[in-house]
């Protein structure tokens, strides 16, 4: 309805979130740090952009890519927006916590901006993640698993499935094709497109192991429950790979240990992800989300890219992706007259209706100390300043999500009982 | 202690926040924001940068000055980083809220990148603000300024300061000095400066009015208890400048109407601020803080910009300085000791001790699913993943700010009563 002058354009990709939809995303923000602070887990700040050298060792050539560059006006150096928030907890963890044995269990929530391939435009995502460094091992991958699962779940995101993939594994066989770069980046792409046809024409011209080429060749169907693991070690065509396999079975099984709220799905076709991957690489999904609603894996290489070798492995949730899941769900499952009162344009003005929010009016300054009171009992409450008639005080209280409208009959201090009368407001 | 390699330092004016710093942030933030949410604003996010020509439309020319500046890779187009989130929230309300008739009440929390005078480097700064639409007159100033001094109070910082000030006045006084721009600006630093001697003699060279010269000498010591308006009222040069004083006492009546948890100061020295000022400018200080803690005003001409006239006023609370004078506060009152038990850095590793928090060591399973059941209750936990020997166990939930280490020394299912040995760490 409101039609933007062409002149107040904003860049590709980059957008303002209006009342219910910052609240549903600061709600899922939220509520994804509580969690991540209940598992134990100190909360970060680190800061929008960096000198482009220094990010760069944490981005690797595929984050790289993804950064917009720009020079830095008072130096002349190149600096760069964080395409991602992994590299700069490496970073700090290098840098800050040297002497801490560990484990070091951080989290952050934050704006980054990525470039999309083909440099089509830019995104600004928020993302709320974790980073558990110096715990090695299949313990340390099931302990940010089950925390991913547990996380998602209390976003409110139904039946969650966390896909498990090892890079480790993906790099070994890919390497053993003996492949150019460049064909071994197309091999990658068909196999995450399930593209089996595709995939064999070019596993043909490998010059490197067969059995390799062979195995490279199922990437894109194994894929399923963990039990494919059994299946796809007998297949392994060396023990790299093997290993690998075994990797997996184990933080598998790490997992199965626990009661996770989500459920747990092999996919050994997922073979791309941030270079600084090294072995576990997960992605969590949701019934209502085309794309991964969270990213992760294990990055041992990281942290020594900053001068401090460590193992660590993390995730990120894309808190965008997470509120259109919820948003998908919540349609699927809403009555059919939906949740619009009839007033579209208006009722998306407003936060959503908080119970127990108030609108108070009448004059000034008996309406300034109800609110007063009201207020320092924990209730969101605010003054009609502008003196509305009647019928828009309780359309401006729909449109902007209070329950309540209190009007203040009597200024007379003391007499505030017998001077209100409330009222509930028809919608919102 | 940590010394950091010198290849991984950091842009000027941009810095990481370990977990004591960045939770102390947040709290003021969330703080702030709950506050505003009480008071019925509703939060709105805006992006990290926009098209340099719609962001200057509102930013005026010291605000474009502050802005980094950098072509858009997909466009070739001119973005700038946001230096200020107020000319934002006046693009969304006059592009978004078209239609609603008001008042507008929006909040929003965010990082600001802000370009230094003389281009010595930038500074990101936290930013929480409001901005009400929509409400012409001194009973929206009052509201703001009284929610300003509210939100300050709720963050701990012990009696705030209020300074208002009027920018209408100043630039009425300023105009009629008939200097030209440099000399303007010039006068504007000295007023602000309260150097009354460089102030006498650049008004020497003043070819306007005599009246209003004699007023601009005054401004420096224009600063007081509200009672000063009178006595500036008497030597007020021109109506233009009487009609500001006039508005500044009715805001300041309107105020003292209700009770504020903070002092009201005039200061009509306060001659600086963004461009976008027209009448009302206040900021906020604590003790313990050199720097205004918040900064606001009146700016009803800046919705217009954006196409669509209409009264505003708002202020935003810098996290940083909020941080720093509570930091100040804390210092000057806690005891001689202080808060650090002789393990320096490693203390500064953690967040502050969280009540309850737990640390849980033992067999994997068992451990595992008693930090279940304590995280189910709400509290803090986390799991020993490393096997940690006894002293080192007590001296890392130290260091991490766990309040107690409980030992599951029975793996089997039922038995967590009688197995588990709870004991109080002895710092943190």
């Amino acid at each position: 309805v409101a039609s933007e002058s062409p002149t107040l354009r904003l860049p590709t990709g980059m957008r303002d979130f209006a009342p219910r939809a910052a609240a549903e995303r600061r709600r899922i923000a939220e509520t994804l740090l509580g969690v991540f602070e209940r598992w134990g887990f100190s909360r970060v700040i680190t800061p929008a952009f960096e000198y482009e050298d220094v990010l760069a060792l944490g981005l690797g050539t595929s984050g790289r890519a993804a950064a917009i560059r720009f020079v830095e006006p008072s130096s002349g150096q190149v600096v760069a927006l964080r395409p991602d928030i992994t590299p700069q907890i490496a970073r700090l963890i290098a840098t800050r916590f040297q002497e801490e044995p560990g484990p070091v269990r951080l989290c952050y929530e934050g704006t980054v901006v990525r470039l999309e391939r083909g440099a089509r435009g830019q995104r600004e995502l928020i993302q709320a993640g974790v980073e558990l460094a110096r715990v090695a091992g299949p313990h340390g991958d099931a302990e940010v698993i089950a925390l991913a699962a547990a996380a998602l779940a209390a976003t409110g995101l139904a039946s969650p499935t966390i896909d498990l993939g090892h890079l480790g594994l993906a790099r070994e066989v890919l390497g053993a094709l003996e492949l150019p770069p460049e064909a071994t980046e197309e091999v990658r792409g068909r196999i995450a497109k399930r593209d089996g046809a595709g995939l064999e024409s070019l596993l043909r011209g490998a010059r490197g192991s067969k059995a390799a080429a062979r195995f490279a060749a199922l990437l894109p169907e194994l894929s399923g429950p963990p039990s494919i693991l059994q299946k796809a070690i007998k297949q392994a065509p060396s023990d790299g790979v093997r290993r690998a396999l075994a990797d997996l079975a184990r933080i598998v099984a790490a997992v199965e240990q626990r009661e996770i709220p989500a459920r747990l799905h092999i996919d050994l076709g997922e073979v791309r992800g941030f270079d600084y991957y090294t072995g576990l690489r997960f992605q969590g999904y949701a019934e209502g989300a085309g794309q991964a609603v969270l990213g992760g894996g294990r990055y041992d290489d990281l942290l020594g890219r900053y001068g401090q070798p460590s193992p660590a492995v993390g995730f990120a949730v894309d808190v965008e992706v997470a509120a259109a899941a919820l948003e998908a769900a919540h349609a699927a499952h809403a009555p059919v007259n939906g949740t619009l009162n009839g007033n579209g344009a208006a009722a998306t003005n407003g936060a959503s209706a908080v119970a127990g929010s108030v609108l108070v009016a009448g004059p000034a300054s008996a309406a300034l100390r109800h609110a007063d009171e009201l207020r320092s009992g924990g209730r969101r409450v605010a003054v009609d300043l502008v003196g509305l008639p009647p019928g828009a005080l309780e359309a401006y209280a729909r449109r902007w999500g209070f329950s309540e409208v209190i009007r203040v009959k009597n200024g007379k201090a003391g007499s505030e009982a017998s001077g209100v009368r409330a009222r509930k407001s028809r919608g919102a």
